[in-house]
């Protein structure tokens, strides 16, 4: 079927997880949908690790960001058996629990410090002695002085995972077209999605930055599986790093946090990445490093996402400015940016999110 | 021209530098000259930082072996202007010499003992005050705790090295034919030279080992040069480490020596390369990191090179185990090797290196 431009009702600008979900959701309701991207998959996603960690995530001041991640985190179950039905594949998907630990004594001050933060807004986190603590991860060093337990703070791949967005876009009738778009004037579709990531500053105007990750790829000699089964998230000497295990025998070391917008591998980062990685797991100097990565997240300046109708644009809605949350969020963009065009009307949920929070006044 | 298999005086086994500069000097000296190698440059050499270092590299209890050291190291100026103008190409040769340096005192008392040894031999090696360190080279971190001079050991580039002695090979007639060879039978010229690295092992039977190294490529940010000039080799915190700044910006941080047959990067040994670089030279924390790699050295029992006929085996010519040293060992090779094909006599300063020292004694 040829789909004049006329006939569409969505262009959905960005195929990275985000874009792809609100094409499948909207697809999925029977609106005519096209999808645009240059590059589909290579953005944030390709060096993101798939925490998907309302709790450990969850910093002091972030109270509505925190809301937002926990919404989203508990949609995933159901978003994950849904994709993984819709596209007939797997991506992986894993809730191991993640385990927050500190090498140190300072580092387990700094960690406990956070999570006595996340119990008092009711999240479930519970302090392990480090007995318990090797009882579940027999990797984790000796040296480790103790730790904490988040069971509902899961993982998926987001590389297989936006292989399988795709699929189930374009089973839904969406229609993926490999191109840039350099202005939004050029999509004649009834709405318009700009879930661009970095790229969105450019087409929208909103203050969005990039904020550099690097992360390495170590993977267990032999083709086995890592020798730990939890997400680990941890300080050593002061270097926060996170440890994500696959089923393939990946495990994923992250992440920078730099106010920088090139994607340079620096000798510096990879250093520190792997030093606070061997010092919290010391199996880990066996295993193969098979990939050194940096991308670009989007950033905002309050660190959360942009959700709503753009002001001054009518038929252009922001999905962008996830910065460190974008796969967890996944679901809960997708389904509320779904609903926003269908109805017109933004779901309560994302009043904290709404991109009129950044307006310029207009002058005089 | 066409050569049939009959006329072919000379086939060389591997395409590494040194089957190539044997190549060049035999095509040079008017025989014809067939060159095997199903990927040429991809051994050792293509991993080899390029170091030319007698000096530097002469270690206790190798004292033949630091003659010929000291006699290739000799030969390498003459034989980098002859092969800059066969070739028409430059290589990164550069004679900026070396600095041995310790961070920690028991680093240093570690140098210390090995130049002591050095100067003994007569070796050009002189001991400078950690003032005098910084003047020669500002990057070194104020730790470093004292070391010395080499000013004869210098470097050229292994990749261009080994494009440049391809050029000059079929400019002088050599042929290269992309392709293993199997057996040794299979080749019908009158003289056959192996220098197939480890894959000489299965070829004749003789006692080389895998000997795996790994290595880094950082590169100083900004397209500038790296911010010292000098070869730096030290030990920082019991780790040995080198690093050889190029022209192009690229630093080479090598290398472990390993008793390992694979070829893969670990974190392990990233790690310790790393730290250990950085240690000496703070300022690598902020070089990119573009290339990790291992390769595997061709080792011989006693760490010596293998050069010279085959026992049992008339017209095999070795040429290989050259460990540690393929790169500053090429010119030597190369000329010693020619004058055996041509003359049919052994130079003296073979005799230490001669395959029949490994020969198994005859049954019954």
């Amino acid at each position: 079927m040829l789909t004049a431009e006329g006939d569409v009702d969505v262009a959905v600008v960005g195929a990275g997880p985000v874009g792809l979900a609100v094409a499948w959701r909207c697809a999925a309701r029977g609106l005519r949908v096209v999808v645009h991207d240059p590059a589909p998959g290579s953005g944030a996603s390709h060096v993101a690790a798939g925490m998907l960690s309302p709790v450990a995530e969850a910093y002091f001041g972030e109270h509505e960001l925190t809301g937002l991640l926990a919404a989203s985190a508990a949609r995933w179950p159901g978003f994950a058996a849904e994709l993984a039905e819709a596209a007939g594949t797997t991506f992986g998907y894993r809730t191991d629990g993640t385990l927050v630990v500190g090498l140190t004594g300072d580092d387990l001050a700094q960690a406990r410090r956070l999570w006595s933060y996340q119990q008092g807004l009711g999240l479930p986190i519970t302090p392990l002695r480090p007995s318990q603590l090797r009882d579940r991860e027999p990797a984790l060093a000796p040296r480790v002085r103790g730790g904490a337990i988040a069971p509902g703070d899961h993982q998926v791949d987001p590389r297989r995972l936006v292989a399988a967005l795709r699929v189930a876009a374009e089973r839904a009738g969406a229609t993926l077209v490999t191109g840039a778009v350099d202005q939004l004037s050029d999509l004649a579709a009834r709405v318009t999605v700009v879930a661009a990531g970095c790229h969105a500053a450019a087409l929208t105007g909103l203050p969005i930055r990039p904020v550099k990750g690097q992360i390495l790829r170590l993977r267990a000699p032999g083709g086995a599986p890592p020798g730990f089964r939890h997400v680990i998230r941890g300080y050593a000497d002061g270097e926060p790093v996170y440890l994500v295990p696959r089923d393939s025998g990946e495990v994923v070391v992250g992440a920078t946090v730099e106010e920088r917008s090139d994607t340079q591998v620096t000798a510096g980062a990879v250093l520190r990445l792997l030093r606070a990685a061997v010092e919290l797991v010391p199996e880990l100097t066996e295993y193969d490093l098979v990939e050194t990565a940096a991308g670009l997240r989007p950033g905002t300046p309050d660190n959360a996402p942009l959700i709503g109708a753009l002001p001054g644009r009518p038929g252009v809605i922001a999905a962008t400015g996830h910065h460190r949350h974008g796969i967890v969020l996944t679901p809960v963009t997708a389904d509320l940016v779904a609903e926003l065009v269908v109805t017109g009307v933004a779901d309560a949920l994302l009043a904290p999110f709404a991109p009129e929070r950044f307006a310029r006044p207009s002058r005089g």
